[in-house]
């Protein structure tokens, strides 16, 4: 939540002369998205997000998530759009670092969902999947099943031992249990190109509606099943993973249904992925939590808010997560 | 450089509530102010920036700084002027905070100067200093004279032993060079309420113009020729403070004397008060450096570049420090 790379007015005057967006009238550093600088540029012709790329995103990658946001965009999906400067680019290079810049889309992102707005993301998603049939170049997930077992492994200490119980006594446990049930994962469920991180801080709303599916950097190729548990997990817990809300569940899969009837084996399939899905976040606030220097002015996020969900997804049933 | 209180959508539609400016359409942390926590807020009614000042700001100030702001925008000045509720109230609380919504203007932070631009930032710091001729109430300015001999004796370890030779070899002596000459302070110059920190990024600029005069939060009573120095110290040298740029400081210069006729006592005084200027920040810098943790994520502010301009104004004349 910060900017890492600095961008002058002359740079920037220098980066908005190769497009026919008109001159800068106002910009301003936006603390969005953890891995990226943001800004906010406003130009005589209209408003727009210029972002540079940092070392967490490897920059072989972006092609593939710009190409997949204006596909979205292009088919009036609430997603911003990456703008070609004058010669047709979309990926420039600006200060050492990968570059674009994206249309700026109005809304305010819910710090907590209500039903009514879990729906809505539902059925946004379920709208995205629909559009994203006739993207089909692939991207592996490279935080999926397979990585797992060994980002918990780099949760070790020199001498090999697990360092999750330093977190929380109850880590270790439910690590465990995820990857044991992650080893029975579901197979030959209906792929997608599916965004992987739909958490309410990357949905933009306004009067109730969506009006921004942004940070498309985790996108990939995978169950659009998953993609729902994703949502799912991120959406319809209390913040601290204690307290399942199954009104806003009944919501958010309602929203999806009404869209894309889910097939009797991904509904069956959903509480295994969702385990999955909390897992994946167990692991990686787990790695970021032993790995960030207590004095460094970053929030770190506690895993067990997500240890927890996977507990509760791992005695759950396809009923309890539609909220019945 | 960063959002250190998060404001939610909840939060932000319920403090609007007690605005007349209808509801928010668009809400950004932004990276504005080293200080406080800031949103760029965008409402049916127009775009407002959020502040909530955080600890190293006193409240009982606020008022002040907040009332200054406002004289200087109802003058027409291109100062954000500070927005009342429905209940006339200005200076607001907010998770904690103290909290106020103000008037987003237009504009882009110049990184470097030119000489056009540097007359447009005097001419705008002499209307600023007309215009608050009717700007009574005073407050004494913390970082003045009195406050630097004290600074730099915090600036040593436990047995009293100055650690700013830790920092650069030249600066143990280039702050006592400073020291002896500030205790030699001009007295009797006319006083006025100053900004006390107008540098590049506390500027918006559109077209050559100055739109906007930021940052008001170090603003206190001093010499209006104080003020005219620091926005010396600040504009008309390169970052490092190796190299000053005789043509900015005459475009300053003559932008400021169009509006103000400095009195002779004050012309003269100038290298002194510009040696001083440079001195408080040399030392606000150096006691950071030295008290800011190395892993931290902020940016530690070099003081060589300040001690650097002050030595430059020890041995500068006011003919060279016109551009002469």
């Amino acid at each position: 939540m910060a900017v890492y790379t600095p961008v002058s007015a002359a740079d920037l005057a220098a980066f908005l002369a190769g497009y026919g967006v008109g001159s800068a009238v106002s910009f301003k550093g936006i603390a969005e998205g953890v891995e990226n600088s943001n800004f906010l540029a406003e130009t005589t012709r209209g408003r727009f997000i210029l972002t540079l790329y940092e070392k967490r995103v490897d920059a072989g990658d972006l092609p593939w998530f710009l190409a997949l946001m204006g596909h979205l965009a292009a088919k009036g999906l609430p997603v911003p759009g990456p703008v070609a400067d004058r010669g047709g680019q979309i990926l420039q290079e600006l200060n050492g670092r990968p570059a674009c810049l994206i249309e700026f889309l109005p809304g305010v992102s819910l710090t907590e969902a209500t039903p009514a707005a879990a729906r809505e993301v539902g059925a946004a998603l379920a709208r995205m999947h629909k559009a994203l049939a006739d993207f089909t170049t692939p991207r592996p997930n490279a935080l999926g099943p397979a990585s797992w077992p060994p980002l918990a492994a780099r949760c070790a200490n020199e001498s090999g031992n697990s360092r999750l119980g330093e977190i929380d006594a109850d880590l270790p446990q439910a690590v465990e249990r995820g990857l044991a049930a992650a080893a029975d994962w579901p197979a030959g469920l209906p792929q997608s190109a599916i965004h992987a991180d739909l958490f309410p801080d990357n949905v933009l709303m306004l009067d109730g509606k969506v009006t921004g599916l942004i940070d498309f950097y985790f996108a990939c190729t995978d169950a659009r099943a998953y993609d729902v548990a994703v949502t799912h997990a991120a959406w319809c817990f209390s913040a601290d993973g204690r307290q399942f809300f199954a009104e806003r569940a009944a919501g958010l899969m309602a929203g999806y249904l009404a869209e894309i009837d889910l097939l009797p084996a991904e509904r069956a399939a959903l509480p295994r992925l969702a385990a999955g899905a909390a897992l994946r976040f167990t692991l990686t606030r787990a790695y970021d939590w032993l790995n960030t220097p207590a004095g460094a002015l970053v929030t770190r996020k506690d895993p067990m808010a997500f240890a927890r969900r996977l507990t509760w997804y791992l005695d759950s049933t396809p009923e309890m997560m539609l909220g019945g």
